[in-house]
């Protein structure tokens, strides 16, 4: 392997769990911006004693400081720039534009790993778990033979329909390429096309949606059966239309950001196995 | 079909739907015993005016009255038997022997549906739910991946074990016979035998037990990852020895009447499911 | 372990399969009755220097020598019960009741492991395979897509109809009881009653009998779509009436002895993963 | 729908196959080039009866001549060509440059469905099964429990790779893309980097090839389990170096062109299927 010194800077457990899955690699793993670790006196020798910098994910709420949850100080976002220089290799989640044009204009190699394909899919599986969890609370029937729509066949929407067809569900995919058609049909479940939300009654008891494109305004809803529960697990701007569905008193879930939620220590080694091959990369 | 009569005869929300689904089956469905229910004036009435009449599961909590939590009177066991004719078709869950044997005076046909191996089955479903979603609460990792024992492979294990290996879990099942092995092994999951409970050291995230025979016992528990999560399932007098786990630090989750809890529904369902076909035989 | 010695006496190709797995296992293994194995002189030496005798599946063809495919002599039966006494371990497939007599008679334990659960359940994996083949080769469809009954939910109907399902063929099981329908209900697949080859018009493209009992009759033909492809599984008295088929033009498989034709290797290693946990027991 | 005429011209069984699902779907069918069908008494009457003319897979196989296996007289492409005005819609399979371009200039649309994703897609079903196929005949052992290799997760890689997993075999993918990896890992399969081959000791009992580049060399095969059945799915210029493993006496199973072999009638319906959506367009 190499022999990375790795600084966890910040962030909520998944964080920790990230440090814990480095350390199981070999990895000589350091923290900071953490109540109960107590590495380095300041966020200088934290980062001087560094070759690569994990900064959370979201890197920050409110573009001043470091997202640090389980921190009781604060970390000025413009205290780390004037601590990077180009030896150092920085990966963050959600990275503002801005943070990055700094970093280029000091020659330091990082990487949004939130745009990683490999992390998106990864994550998947524990967001298909969340929702999963959702549907067992919300409904009075087994997931067995339940009629589920799972709008959306991305990287989401695939890990989702399976999971819910493993477990017995009645899955219709809504997608709108023929070869997702083929896919969904190679995986035996049926497809139909998003135009059907607005031409076919649909009588589905749950229904997903992964597509972050409004896909189920009033047309649609006015088609639907009034008791199908909506999971909302796509980010904003979403794709349920959440006035419509007020309106329409259907049930509404927001599901976002499950996998920090329903599984912080998985989520934490998905940001690992996902930033580990490209520090072995020559640049990022 | 055939004209039968059900009355519904107390229970809690299974009742109501298990007599919503003979209702949407083509039958005639009565209620007594709930609050909002208003078919019959008394219970003489209502069970005057039925051909075949549903009692809960469990059957009575006191021995004395009828188990009904959504009525606020009672109903004494000994009024529903000086009711009882040789005409009636009686079916109850959790039956005690003294009112069987009182039945069996009257010449009722009657059957405990409690015991047949069909709402086992069709139980064992909603059970495994139940178990995802106490592993997707308790655990901080995903059940893909999961290290998962489940003890025992009877109908529970079995359908148990194939949910969680359907979500990726990597599963373990203990048994005792070769033919449950070679069944284990026909569905592509590893086994152990339970002998391996004390002879090995076991590295689980979970261990689910479903056996109502003390299996996991201070000898075992030592054998166990101390951060293994334990979810009994079995009723009593159970497979894990709750002092030991206790004294030992280990998270215990008692899951017991899952089906009742995380699928109201569906479990009326499956009572309907089970006595239905048995309402068409001349005798129970 | 244990430091018994085996003999492997005559069979096919599974016979030298199964001797190299018990090799494999850390036995040792010894061979009498094939062309080109020469442990030994005569088949007094080979028994007498044994400890557990494994006799072929079949064990015999014409009740007076042993079935010795790959053997250019003759072994009578006869020979070899004048050599075993009663401290050999004697195992053989489908074991002619006057052979077991003689044993009995002789003190010594044996075990005709072809009535073996495990080993039918072990033996049901092949058995879908070999029908998958034959699927494959003679309908012009895909098994994914493909209508498919399985007639029986024994052991080998259970993994016939989960191989199919599992290659998206759209399967329905005939059985009869109401537990069986809650299994095949809880794997996902559809159910029918037998009584239903009768009253419905039945719309299949490959129908697998799997029992050994007349259900394939001429009432229940004449209802069948005659594209059907139907294929023999069971074993005498067959499922499928042979002639009727033949009269209305159905296209029949008679697939028996699947296992050892179509994974002689797997097939030996089934004997020997079902018998050795035996060899371990006092008594067989 | 549409009320287009459909010519079928020319091809083989999958053609035949192809118009009746055609039929079925409630279109006008004819058919040219075929001994045994009477729509037409000349190639220009049929061409100018017909709105979408769908010519064969492979298109032609000297390039002077449409390929027509069913037919004893020859199709000259210069004929064909010299019929097609402007109005018809062409659909082939492998349509040579020069054809394509000879149709633009004649302002004809044409989309050749040999090159559709969907059509790739949907073709992965028959080729994994005809895999499968290949496997149960090379092998002495069960699918179930086999340690299979896929080369490749493409279309056809992924579709092989859940088919043969689903049957129970122990199934590594071997890909590139780190997102291919978390593809992989959410299918509960495990995978390696094609690197791998070469680093490695690789013991399988069967590697399958999807990928139309050298990745099976000298180098590789030497570090490969010499026993291991090599099956080459792709197209030329192949994955496997077919001299060296001759060389090394690796058995080998050329396995192309698989849908129309295995499965001609479900090969006709996904042509039917993938070109019907295009038809609808206003252009190819």
């Amino acid at each position: 392997m190499n022999d990375n010194t790795f600084l966890i800077l910040g962030g909520d457990n998944r964080a920790l769990y990230l440090g814990e899955y480095l350390e199981n690699q070999g990895f000589k793993v350091c923290y900071y911006a953490f109540n109960h670790t107590e590495c380095y006196n300041s966020l200088e020798e934290a980062i001087n004693s560094s070759d690569v910098i994990v900064l959370p994910l979201p890197f920050t709420k409110d573009r001043l400081t470091l997202n640090t949850p389980l921190f009781d100080d604060k970390v000025l976002i413009s205290d780390i720039l004037a601590l990077l220089s180009h030896k150092k290799k920085v990966f963050g989640g959600q990275l503002p534009k801005s943070f990055c044009e700094e970093l280029e204009s000091r020659d330091c190699s990082y990487c949004d790993y939130f745009l990683l394909d490999e992390l998106a899919i990864y994550n998947a599986v524990p967001t298909a778990e969340g929702v999963v969890q959702v549907l067992i609370e919300e409904l009075p029937i087994t997931i067995h033979g339940m009629k589920c729509a799972v709008l959306g066949y991305g990287r989401v929407g695939k890990v989702m329909a399976n999971t819910l067809y493993s477990l017995g569900a009645d899955v219709t995919v809504f997608a709108r390429k023929q070869s997702a058609f083929a896919e969904i049909s190679a995986s035996s479940m049926k497809y139909k096309h998003f135009d059907a939300l607005i031409t076919d009654f649909n009588d589905f008891d749950a229904m997903i949606n992964t597509v972050p494109v409004k896909v189920l305004g009033s047309a649609q809803l006015s088609k639907l059966n009034p008791d199908c529960v909506l999971v909302e697990v796509a980010s904003a701007p979403f794709g349920i239309d959440f006035q419509s569905a007020k309106e329409r008193a259907f049930k509404v879930v927001k599901a976002g950001s499950l996998p920090g939620k329903v599984a912080p220590k998985t989520a934490g080694e998905i940001i690992g196995r996902s930033i580990l091959p490209i520090t072995k990369e020559d640049k990022l």
